[in-house]
């Protein structure tokens, strides 16, 4: 949530303010000491100087479940428990709410923005979240309802439905005492403009208002085509419009222009880190949700190892191409000096065609449609590595092992297995998200363990091929 | 650049809005039609009705370095150019401008904020530079000298010198007519108090001037306190700050509190999704300078290379000790079935930490303080899932090649490669952190290479230890 409305809650933040890391760590020393003295007035007293970003700080690096809990209950109302859950983590947020009655719920929910209420109804079981929700007064459970209708990850999961519109007919006067009066709009950098039956019809800056007569109608001065998204696009393609851009929030409407709500910037920023951080976590099989360094080690166990057997179901494979080829490996031992090589390299360099691919669609650098031309790009660096490459490793075969042709099948299995490594991890993530499978989760391992086997599988081929003709 | 004054530049966009990158896609294709069709004339129309975002996109998603030129001078004037070039990346923004004549480049750059004027100059040599910025007007080259005095990378390098201030002793009346003339100020969401000496001391918002009465002096009303950064601060904790506080602009200030510059949500944006790709990349050693998917085949195969080589020498050491123990293989030949789950599985797991922990260390989620914790942590885990795929192993092992004494070394094998993996893994990336060193670029490879050979290492020791004891 955006208090731009009330710079005094942005901003304010007491004592040394240069440096706000090294002091949320002093913070957290300070209440990590107080808790374990159990000096629960103390702890409240500080936690009430501090600003909400700080106090959130702490509850979510705190160790322990209970501590957060206790930190959580200092806190001196519900109005300020409700603006730290709205900076929190999801996961922390959950954990300190979920040994909460309902009612103490629902109390706190209601000085959360629909959106991050929602966000947090979202960890409930479905029965549970009904009970909350009727707890709550009318207006609010509706806010929430109608952002809870929107799958996880849309816009519409990440709107609030509090959004300051006015009527075309208003004039600019009357704008401004709307203004002065509104308090629960979340955000009124733009005004919004719609006609009698809430139908988006333009847009207004703040600062627009100022420069004009106060007779003029807002119809006469807004700007009429907006950019907007719809409850349903995908909060990703939501943040790139934002960025793009640059704006400070989006409207939301439906299919036939109705206002439903607004985005914020600050929502798309933590859009965007979150992507980013799920991106690279998903492609080290390490999804956040469950994997994440403040989860227990049973979970985070159980989170990884999926990732994992399915490597090692990989590194099964190459074992048994390496069994397969025993009998070559045993009447050319040096063969066996090779193999990390062969079966490594392929991958290392598929790592780094998949980053470039993955990242490159989740930016919008690239579309789907590029897949030949990053094909070609790609095809063209594994070939220009792999005669780097193989004539290095050709060059260590001849001087380790004093044998010419050895360093030849090692050279020429290198560069083969980059050209298949560079191709496969240009087009895989591509065809993916080509047919809305996420690359990132899908592509990284995938290509690595192809890759292994691969590799061992062109190295001993050759080798035997040759052994067989020149032996 | 944020235009949050001019919403007709933030938000016209015409045609069918609701869908922004679909018809992104399609104006790009009609743009390649023109090109190849040679239909300048055409081309300049279309562009003359897109948004800058448009042809920011359009131009960098062009195959050919001229293709983009050709459109970057087909824009139909400099005002237009100067919008176009402060959305576009910095490596096509540099290859449009390169080829123009240092006055030409001085004619577009005035039209840019200083921090992006800046970004651009920062492509050519010093010398070049400097006759540029003679080409200027006094005032607009002092403004871009102030933001290329600082280092990359810092907050002075991405704040805009064009701030909205007041002095104290303003009224509210005053300063809601100097914003009405104030036509140059990037952002005004804020409006910064300064002292006489331009000092910064308070902040307000541009709605709370409209709640108070007009006869009210700006010091009564500001909020005294304010979060600041020094233009030495690093970008990406101006980002963290920004994000935790939900900020849309942040004033840089100089140690006595002269107010120098802003930064604004937009380009905090920016850096965000730069960190987030420039950490993605560094770990698999393909830095985005030079590795990108737009980079000539050449440049990336030159910027892929080191880091490829570092992990060639990594597998020739893996080699070295297959080498080392060929007798050990040669007697017990079904042992390199298990070659690759040892050397592959260690990294693997290290991987999953290694990016946790760097993931964690950029977004603050964890501290260079939590060493000893996060490392016992992942040491649980790594014991755990040493324990799974340990017991997996053995399991396959007895069952494959009937030997339970094989199946044993393996799983144990695992099982210590794991520990020394996940410890290696969450203790590098934090010690390089503590000395400054940027954990996403070394601690990825070194982490996984180095597996490669403790696995080896570990397994290929434990068989011939057993072996001498037992066979």
């Amino acid at each position: 949530m955006l208090h731009p409305n009330t710079p005094r809650e942005a901003h304010s933040i007491k004592g040394n303010d240069r440096n706000l890391l090294p002091k949320q760590e002093l913070l957290l020393i300070a209440a990590k000491r107080l808790l374990h003295r159990q000096a629960i007035r103390h702890l409240t007293n500080m936690l009430g100087r501090l600003h909400s970003a700080e106090i959130a700080y702490i509850i979510q690096q705190l160790d322990y479940p209970e501590e957060k809990r206790t930190t959580f209950d200092c806190l001196p109302d519900d109005e300020t428990r409700g603006q730290v859950l709205s900076e929190i983590d999801l996961e922390t947020g959950s954990q300190v709410v979920m040994n909460l009655s309902f009612s103490r719920v629902a109390d706190i929910l209601r000085w959360l923005g629909p959106d991050d209420a929602a966000a947090i109804l979202r960890n409930f079981p479905e029965e549970q979240q009904k009970q909350i929700l009727s707890l709550m007064n009318r207006e609010d459970s509706t806010e929430v309802k109608d952002v809870l209708k929107y799958e996880e990850g849309t816009a519409g999961s990440i709107m609030t439905t509090e959004v300051f519109f006015l009527p075309e007919n208003s004039t600019v006067s009357e704008a401004i005492r709307q203004l002065q009066e509104a308090t629960e709009a979340e955000t009124v950098f733009y005004i919004y403009v719609t006609d009698k039956d809430e139908h988006l019809t333009g847009v207004l800056s703040l600062r627009h208002l100022l420069t004009v007569p106060g007779t003029s109608t807002l119809q006469s001065i807004m700007t009429r085509q907006t950019i907007t998204v719809n409850p349903e696009t995908d909060q990703e393609e939501v943040a790139r419009l934002v960025a793009a851009y640059n704006l400070l929030a989006v409207p939301v409407v439906d299919h036939d222009k109705t206002l439903l709500g607004i985005i914020t910037v600050d929502d798309v920023i933590d859009v965007i880190r979150e992507e980013a951080t799920e991106d690279m976590l998903k492609m080290a099989g390490a999804p956040e949700e469950g994997a994440s360094l403040h989860s227990s080690i049973p979970q985070a166990t159980f989170a990884r190892f999926p990732w994992l057997f399915t490597n090692l179901m990989g590194t099964f494979l190459s074992g048994a191409l390496l069994w397969y080829f025993r009998f070559t490996l045993q009447e050319v031992v040096a063969l066996v000096s090779f193999i990390p090589v062969v079966s490594a390299m392929g991958g290392n360099v598929g790592l780094q065609t998949s980053m470039l691919v993955i990242r490159g669609l989740a930016t919008g650098q690239i579309s789907q449609r590029d897949l030949s031309r990053v094909w070609v790009h790609e095809l063209g660096i594994g070939l220009l590595l792999g005669l780097l490459s193989g004539t290095l490793v050709m060059g260590v075969g001849w001087i380790w092992h004093q044998d010419y042709l050895l360093g030849l099948v090692v050279g020429i299995s290198l560069l083969l297995a980059f050209l298949v490594s560079t191709s496969l991890a240009s087009l895989i993530p591509i065809l993916f998200y080509r047919i809305k499978i996420d690359p990132a989760i899908a592509a990284g391992p995938l290509v690595s363990t192809t890759m292994d086997i691969v590799g061992i599988a062109i190295y001993l081929t050759l080798a035997t091929t040759l052994l067989i003709y020149l032996v």
